[in-house]
């Protein structure tokens, strides 16, 4: 997508020096649009850990190019490639499509002849960030007519309000995004429409990712706090919700960033449609009881604590927004149940949030 | 309540200085602890409006001392008295207790002698004040049976977690708090508590001020972002919930800080009980469709796309939270619904959040 009108993908591997990667170093936005290199699989762990790539999309491609890096580290010894596997695994519990593109590429890469891993890799690498990016537009594709619908029955000139909560935009993918890539298609086919973004406490990636986003793209959007979105709905303001999901199982809940299930509650309680954008590499196809089964990461208390942001000057400072002496918890996800979940957009079309509708649209993956 | 070791109130006309009222200067805390001087109805209003104070009663109380000075201003003059009170009710539409104190002195005052009226006004003002207090701390009283019951039912050594919304502390009133009132009188009464405290954007009320009083009376609490507390009630981690209220109706439904709503909602999906505490003088008499009717005060966006707090230096800085460019909206109250509410703690008891138990414990007031 769009960055001051030139198109970026979130990773690629560099054409200019081997054994290089480049990732937009997401910490850095919206201040500041920065390109950092990864020449190790300790840099990507630390990229993935530090949150420099955020969302499922980016981080199951960082993590496929963490392996290419990874397969010209272990020279052949397939215990280090493992092991430099497990390190990538390790960096963030919740997210499937970590270890998803970890293993794929084990898968490939193990059976062959060690002089072939890189090149494998790196094949596999570019293929799940190609794929990444395909579903997404697809994604946008089969979002599309759900935006359409709402649109024909709204007054001329009103647009389609959607609220969408943290970032599950480009950024947070290799491409298009999952929650963004029906709103940008929808926006390029003409329609008039207005995002709600909740700006996503405690690590505001509404208000400065998905923000940027929007704004880069010429997308209309108002930023609001988290508390908001079920007064809006109250007053008809949401014509709909989608966002993004971390991990949704085969039956249809669907983690997400905290607050997503507070939204869906007041989605459910006002008659709005909650719509979850998702590739199929972000479905748990294991696990049936998300709320008990789901590990759920808890971050440092800092993150509540401490912000960043523009300083007058334009220097980016760090200040306490706490009570000094006050600890702070940090959940970072939650589990909306598929009960509160109007419907799934995935690569394949959309279908109802439950084992009958995602086994609807992949059977084969089920087995 | 304590401030280091030290009993105050929020407000007090100070002994030092006739026509001379004092407040704590909220906007400062966490960060300082500062008595600001208010010495004419135009500084009472700019206090009101820019947040000096806020909360329910403390505005209340702030409005009756703000009519003492109106009325030495006045000086005689009933339209000017009547002119300056109509000034302290514009400066925040949602507050019930704003108008309800400059009615009562209103109606105190206008018809007696205006040679009396200074005098008479401040009698008034220190009265509102003193019931304030007493009502709170009845509040108090109602509300400890509750958290008792819940404390029965717990292991040993295991706190009651209680989850509470912006700041309904003593801070919000003139002494003791609604929300806060129970818990407190919990923890002097040697009850193990633990609170949530929701952080409370975009003003962060709960994790500066709520988060401040807890610590200063020793009240073990841990500061969470608002996205966090379904999550918590899902998990079981959560026994309770109190908020305060700004303005309830007499059919129970209860507007209160941003972002209650999607507590309440949690709350009933989780079968946690949700409590609202409120002196009488929060009710409103008039209002029966509360989301239709009761106008919400939107503020201006830059409290959303600007926060401060302390830098590493200690100094109080302001930075930009939201991406540059991007528009921001700030709607202060939402409205949770009568059926989302297990209960009302007032001064005279806890009731249903109904005509009839609003009615059953405040007969004479409806008619």
């Amino acid at each position: 997508m769009l960055v001051d009108g030139k198109p970026y993908r979130t990773i690629w591997k560099s054409p200019d020096a081997d054994g290089l990667v480049q990732i937009i170093e997401q910490r850095k936005l919206p201040w500041a649009f920065e390109i950092e290199d990864l020449r190790s699989v300790a840099e990507v762990a630390v990229a993935i850990k530090d949150m420099h790539v955020r969302g499922a999309g980016c981080i199951g491609a960082t993590a496929g190019y963490g392996m290419w890096l990874a397969a010209i580290e272990a020279d052949g010894d397939g215990q280090k490639l493992r092991s430099l596997a497990a390190d990538l695994v390790a960096t963030r519990p919740t997210a499937t499509n970590l270890s998803w593109a970890v293993e794929r590429q084990l898968g490939m890469i193990l059976d062959q002849s060690p002089t072939a891993w890189p090149e494998i890799a790196l094949r596999e690498a570019e293929a799940i960030a190609d794929e990444d990016a395909d579903w997404c537009r697809r994604i946008g594709e089969h979002g599309l007519p759900i935006i359409e619908e709402i649109a024909k029955g709204k007054p001329a000139g009103e647009p389609v309000n959607i609220l969408t909560h943290c970032n599950a935009g480009w950024l947070a993918f290799v491409d298009h995004g999952s929650a963004t890539a029906p709103i940008y298609a929808a926006h390029r086919a003409g329609i008039l429409v207005h995002v709600w973004v909740d700006e996503t406490r405690p690590r505001n990636q509404g208000a400065r990712l998905t923000a940027w986003e929007l704004k880069n793209e010429g997308v209309p959007h108002t930023v609001i706090a988290d508390n908001v979105g079920g007064h809006l709905m109250q007053h008809g303001q949401v014509d709909m919700v989608i966002t993004g999901t971390d991990r949704t199982t085969y039956t249809g809940d669907v983690a997400n960033k905290i607050g997503t299930y507070l939204k869906a509650l007041a989605a459910k309680d006002n008659g709005v449609p909650f719509y979850v954008a998702l590739p199929s590499s972000t479905f748990d196809w294991e696990t049936r009881d998300v709320v008990g089964e789901i590990p759920i990461e808890q971050r440092g208390g800092d993150e509540v604590v401490r912000m960043d942001g523009l300083l007058e000057s334009g220097e980016v400072a760090e200040i306490q927004v706490v009570n000094v002496g006050s600890p702070a918890a940090n959940y970072a996800f939650d589990v909306t149940p598929a009960r509160l979940v109007t419907g799934l957009i995935t690569e394949r079309g959309v279908c109802e949030a439950s084992e009958e509708g995602v086994g609807g649209l992949f059977p084969i993956t089920k087995d």
